[in-house]
């Protein structure tokens, strides 16, 4: 698996990622409202990889939660799979727990599924299949 | 800047990595103890980008509190710069408050600087010089 994405909780997800650009000279890739997962998307390029800067739609939101729970910070790491039901059958098997059991559509359009942080040492792992 | 590696805090780094490696088909770069930043890396490649596992040498280092504020989990972000110091006088002229003023040799022989999680939205980034 590949290294795709960093994501992070950020209050004003546009000033966090023109500081992020300005700063380390990545250019932006999109942004998105994803309003089911209830979350602004402002993705930045990073060589081959990526950095999402995330900003919550309301406090209800996980997204929302997790800021009020840890304030802004790393979110999490996403991985590149070429078979994202594949890797979920494996990881099922390997006794990971799924958040997402099946995947379903992030915001770049392309299938994705997140992982339970307790089977991962607190890291919340996401997977996104890219043949 | 290129996305390079992130790192992530970790009771046990050999245990992390052997579940990380087993699960995310990651294999291991190295293993390496740096006692004068009081830790222990085991690092793991993710096509060309890396996973960090990072055991504190004991409960008073950085990593230590960290784990004892935080939990385990993800705690740093690195970006691959060709001048670091050139990078580090940029940053500074921006802005940026730094935690090493001048770079440092990291785990893996080449020179590192961490930069302060207040200046970026709460994330702790590394740079790190890969010409």
């Amino acid at each position: 698996m590949r290294l795709d994405h960093v994501g992070i909780a950020v209050k004003d997800g546009d000033a966090a990622a023109d500081l992020f650009a300005r700063l380390f000279d990545l250019p932006l890739d999109f942004r998105r409202s994803v309003p089911d997962q209830g979350v602004k998307v402002v993705k930045l390029r990073s060589g081959e990889s990526f950095v999402e800067c995330l900003e919550p739609l309301g406090p209800d939101t996980p997204l929302g939660k997790f800021l009020d729970r840890r304030g802004e910070g790393l979110h999490h790491v996403c991985f590149a799979v070429p078979d994202i039901r594949r890797a979920l059958a494996d990881l099922r098997a390997k006794g990971v727990a799924l958040i997402d059991e099946t995947p379903r559509i992030g915001a770049a359009g392309l299938p994705i599924a997140f992982l339970q942080p307790k089977s991962t040492h607190g890291v919340l792992v996401e997977l996104v299949e890219k043949p």
